[in-house]
């Protein structure tokens, strides 16, 4: 079997080189590179580029865990760890799971076999125990809020932004006051429902179940908000809405039907999108991009195990 | 080295049911899972997919090339790959390029180490002979209009599409008309410039270079190209505008400004998003998730070269 050092003396390069090539490293000059190329075919070597992965253990791939990419919240956590993942050499493998856990088990098989050498977990329905299974495959990093001793971790503290924002909501005069979640189920959720819980128990305002609504993604899930919103007998005045997207389409249904922002019914956002600034949404920003950013830091750190969390902004506009 | 035989055999099932885990194949019982990677821990053999990939030629990897991932247009195409691509057992390696050559360099050549079964171009810069030279190496599929007899491609027509457009707004009365672009060199803003120019050329309207827009992508950049159309003495009275998200953020950026599209301009966007609807643009519907699922489904059948043209509508709202 060709190896690298026959390469590089073929090519008349150094094995270093022949490396860099290999790996996609971008500091390679283009002469060296068409050369180490042409000896790569010239000693057909082309199909062993997973014998150097099985020799190194490395493959430069890492994958990546989320539901959606097709959303503007995933997308920017996407964009912040594709920079940083091609600023190191890396490429990334998406597993688009539509929180199908099948999905997510085909990602971790995929690090234990050694074809990724580590997994980004933008948001999960896999239970904890699963995850640290696989945690001995390699780094397996976490955009949730954590305390898990085992797995690095990237997060907004959503309890104190969402209790931020209801407490500006509140401060703006409003009592009757409703919420929309995407899952119930996931730890986001947990820590906005909680949050909900608490600032309303202690300035003694009434929380109706009726005024938490599920189901919240994408623009369209906010028209179906608003005629949901519409179709109750007691409606809340006010609602803060998990993403600027949903709270785009509420709004916009809103305005077509003579319904008045913020003075019928007062939303704020999440997210702080392009979007969420064209329509004036009063908004929680959210550092998206350096979630992913910071994730992929994580992930070139394996030995030290951090809980990092990230700021976030409330961003007053005109919909409170 | 332990092989596929001595796990079979250390678990109790068939080669193909070793394969069939291996390859993260849906169709095996936990059971029968749960012995094979357990097999796998006890011969120590996780390290060794890579030389399984060596012998089979085979990652089930499928490389996709793509400017953007945060965005409306890829996207969708990307959620119909992704479809597909999970129907058949893959999964997908993102490479945004944000048009860098070297980005897209790098995919090919990971195709040509094989750590890639094939690749799909959403959208590129590099040159026709620069795939071509790849293309011994695995299928590449274009995700635009060409007659390569060495590739397959999938695509709309892109000048039909835009002529559809623009014989509608002129049918609709307006004579001073422009059109906005994303970049200038791409193969689909070649074709619709062509149309352009043809079908103005035909009503004998007058083609006025000042009214070709660049750089139309993002929401934002609506906002740009509404103050670039407000700083022209001599405006046109309709847009005919790349993208959806880019329209939108046209007409919004120009209700703050108390300018009435249709009244004081008419604007017709493409891809007939969630947002167009929302916001009653008058569009062009492209059918961007069935380009992914087409473009798997040509990878799949390597041996035939085939190009795919796929329909669009004209979606009549407000706007014009």
């Amino acid at each position: 079997m060709t190896n690298i050092k026959e390469i590089a003396q073929f090519a008349g390069v150094s094995v270093s080189t022949v490396s860099r090539v290999l790996n996609n490293h971008p500091y390679v000059s283009p002469d060296k590179r068409e050369s180490v190329l042409q000896a790569i075919e010239r000693l057909n070597y082309t199909r062993n580029i997973n014998a150097i992965h099985l020799s190194k253990g490395k493959t430069n791939l890492l994958g990546i865990i989320l539901p959606f990419t097709n959303h503007p919240y995933y997308g920017a956590i996407v964009n912040g760890i594709t920079k940083q993942a091609n600023a190191i050499g890396y490429h990334i493998v998406i597993f688009q799971t539509h929180y199908e856990r099948e999905k997510e088990i085909q990602a971790l098989n995929m690090l234990q076999m050694k074809q990724l050498d580590g997994i980004i977990v933008c948001s999960r329905i896999s239970e904890m125990k699963v995850l640290l299974s696989y945690q001995k495959y390699g780094p397996i990093i976490l955009c949730e809020d954590t305390a898990q001793a085992e797995l690095s971790s990237i997060s907004i503290d959503h309890y104190a932004a969402f209790s931020c924002a209801l407490e500006y909501v509140i401060a703006k005069g409003y009592t009757k006051i409703g919420y929309s979640l995407g899952r119930k189920k996931s730890r986001n959720s947990y820590l906005r429902t909680k949050a909900f819980n608490d600032i309303m128990t202690k300035h003694q305002l009434m929380n109706n179940q009726e005024w938490l609504f599920e189901g919240s993604y994408h623009i369209k899930d906010g028209v179906q908000l608003f005629q949901h919103w519409s179709s109750l007998p007691n409606k809340p005045e006010a609602i803060i809405i998990t993403n600027d997207d949903t709270a785009a389409g509420f709004i916009l249904t809103a305005n077509k039907s003579g319904i008045r922002v913020p003075e019928d019914v007062a939303i704020l956002g999440f997210n702080n999108d392009s979007l969420s600034e064209m329509l004036d949404i009063s908004t929680i920003s959210l550092p998206l991009e350096w979630i992913g950013k910071m994730a992929v830091e994580l992930f070139e750190n394996p030995g030290i195990i951090k809980h990092v969390k990230l700021d976030y902004a409330l961003i007053k506009r005109k919909t409170v």
